[in-house]
């Protein structure tokens, strides 16, 4: 397994005995299942999870690396239940004693998980998030090959979404057909789809409503996929019917800010400088003070993982992340304009992982 | 506002001059939306809610009490956007300080933004997360209305999913009949349903798979709806075809611990003990090693919200909470069983707010 060798070499570099992994994405990440609660790799390659009871069974069936245990504080165990006594902290405590291991990394805690921790195991920890994230980060084949299906998966959604547009049909339907079809294809779900008609389109992040869709309406679709752990993230906006010059005037400056900023991704590329570039081609339109949001994020096994690439970012992109590239302009009481695609970071360039038509046809 | 009442009382009796409130659920609870980041309530019951850029307009539509605000670090701003300057914890500490408040207190807030925002308003903060918390428990006659609403379209859900089971048919696609049924209907998804058939019941959270139905199978569903913000939440367990006599068995188990537990469901009694009258139940027949899961939780704005209803428990049931009371055996290789009902808790004793039937006819 790829993704763990490159996490051992991490933990010899730090001179670790143990990395304790925390957080459903980072469990994921590591084992292909959110089931366990945490998960602990040694330095010597032995990979143990630990699963509450009732995620036990599930775990044992989807973890795929190590060993599986599940921790109870009751006497009382089922004959198939391999259980180390205690809350998930003591049996960290128990796993990482048994094994001598001294020095302990901790990674996708929060601070008051990682005081009981350290409390448990009476030692301090070493900070290991930063180069979990980083490992994240840089993607390699096989998640990328997963990656590839979760937006292909997308991309069959986004057709369906647009297929499903006829006068008077409203969010809300479209939206059961999109999550319909997700669900049918074993897709799990990694945000709630926008699906914004008219005026609502002006909301970033609208909740699909009873609205029902009339002539001339711009349509705001953004949707996405999760396959075997990974996410997908993608949007469309399009008219119903003829654009009114307006609606071309948005649609064609969002989309020359995306083409500009997509032109400026490449690995060592400063988050804020991509961000800048479609920040100033929509200043140029006089547009910029309508793009309120980020100009994207990273993408894999959470749908918002670092990078981040706004006005404030203080990160430089790296080969082998995989990031979104979404400007909008939202015009209170109008509607809103935005295109997202999903970028792959190049030594020397990107490559566009979407590749749905930018103005899509009903 | 019959919740803000509560709260002012309180935020009085701690003789407090503001509180901020933060996380989604608590921000839903006082404001009917979850698009600001936090609210400030002040002891004249003045209410501001905080809304990143992107959530500005969401919030102006859904933010039922109060003033509305964004704020933002970046100067430029369009036209109807009213900012205060700085990122969150810096726009509270700036509308605490124009009002003169000195004792804030502050709930929902992690470790890392509660030391930011005393960091910010260079005050000690006094803790008012306990108050909410209980607050939210007791749910007012127009928050019982919205969840009867909400149970109501939860049981119209599993009538569905039940009328869907057909010989052949997967677990997925009986998923895409429920989504598809609850987003036209226009309600949020408070957790992915979990159908599951024949020995995939034994997963307590059995993820859908693409598993077809067939003759003696074991099926679990477990759904739930959300409406103005409030959760639902019921499962029902039967058998497709002729049960087995052990399959008899354990639905019956189940059944007569649920009804223990809910027996003892009253104001004053404490949750481990009404725990404890299911895990006695389950005992008698053999079965409490399988039964791997707390008795139940508290639901609201939150699926899984105080009280935990466990073994470990230190609680006690309060008059207008509404828990959950979910007994279940999972039998590893063979398949699970578990009964979930609304219960609110009266002052002597409870009402079911669920009431579909518990041996449903397919």
């Amino acid at each position: 397994m790829l993704k763990l060798k490159r996490l051992l070499s991490e933990v010899e570099s730090k001179q670790l005995d143990a990395v304790a992994v925390f957080s459903p994405s980072n469990v994921l990440y590591l084992t292909s299942s959110d089931a366990p609660s945490a998960v602990l790799v040694f330095r010597s390659g032995e990979v143990i999870s630990l699963a509450p009871r009732l995620e036990y069974l599930r775990a044992l069936e989807e973890v795929s690396v190590g060993e599986v245990y599940t921790f109870s504080r009751v006497g009382e165990l089922s004959e198939y239940e391999k259980a180390i006594p205690g809350d998930v902290y003591e049996a960290i405590a128990a796993v990482v004693r048994e094994r001598g291991a001294r020095r302990v990394g901790v990674a996708g805690a929060s601070l008051e998980t990682r005081q009981k921790l350290a409390e448990k195991l009476g030692v301090e920890l070493t900070d290991f998030s930063k180069e979990l994230q980083r490992l994240r980060r840089v993607k390699d084949e096989e998640e990328l090959k997963v990656m590839r299906n979760a937006v292909a998966l997308a991309e069959e959604a986004m057709r369906l979404a647009i297929d499903s547009l006829e006068r008077g049909v409203t969010e809300l339907e479209v939206l059961a057909r999109v999550l319909s079809f997700l669900a049918r294809r074993g897709s799990g779900l990694p945000f709630t789809p926008i699906i914004a008609f008219g005026d609502h389109s002006a909301h970033p992040h609208a909740k699909p409503q009873g609205r029902a869709l009339r002539e001339g309406d711009l349509v705001k679709i953004d949707l996405g996929a999760r396959v075997d752990g990974y996410c997908s993230d993608i949007t469309r906006t399009l008219v119903f019917g003829k654009p009114s010059p307006k609606q071309e005037r948005l649609l064609r400056a969002v989309r020359r800010a995306q083409e500009a900023a997509i032109e400026a991704v490449r690995s060592g590329a400063p988050a804020k400088d991509v961000y800048g570039k479609a920040y100033s081609a929509l200043k140029e339109e006089g547009l910029s003070a309508y793009f309120n949001h980020g100009l994207g994020h990273g993408v894999g096994v959470d749908i918002h993982e670092p990078p981040a690439l706004n006005a404030e970012s203080e990160e430089f992109l790296l080969a082998g992340d995989v990031v979104t590239i979404e400007p909008g302009v939202y015009l209170a009481g109008y509607g809103g304009v935005r295109i997202e695609d999903m970028v792959l970071v190049l030594e020397d360039g990107h490559e566009c992982l979407t590749h749905f038509a930018k103005d899509p046809v009903i």
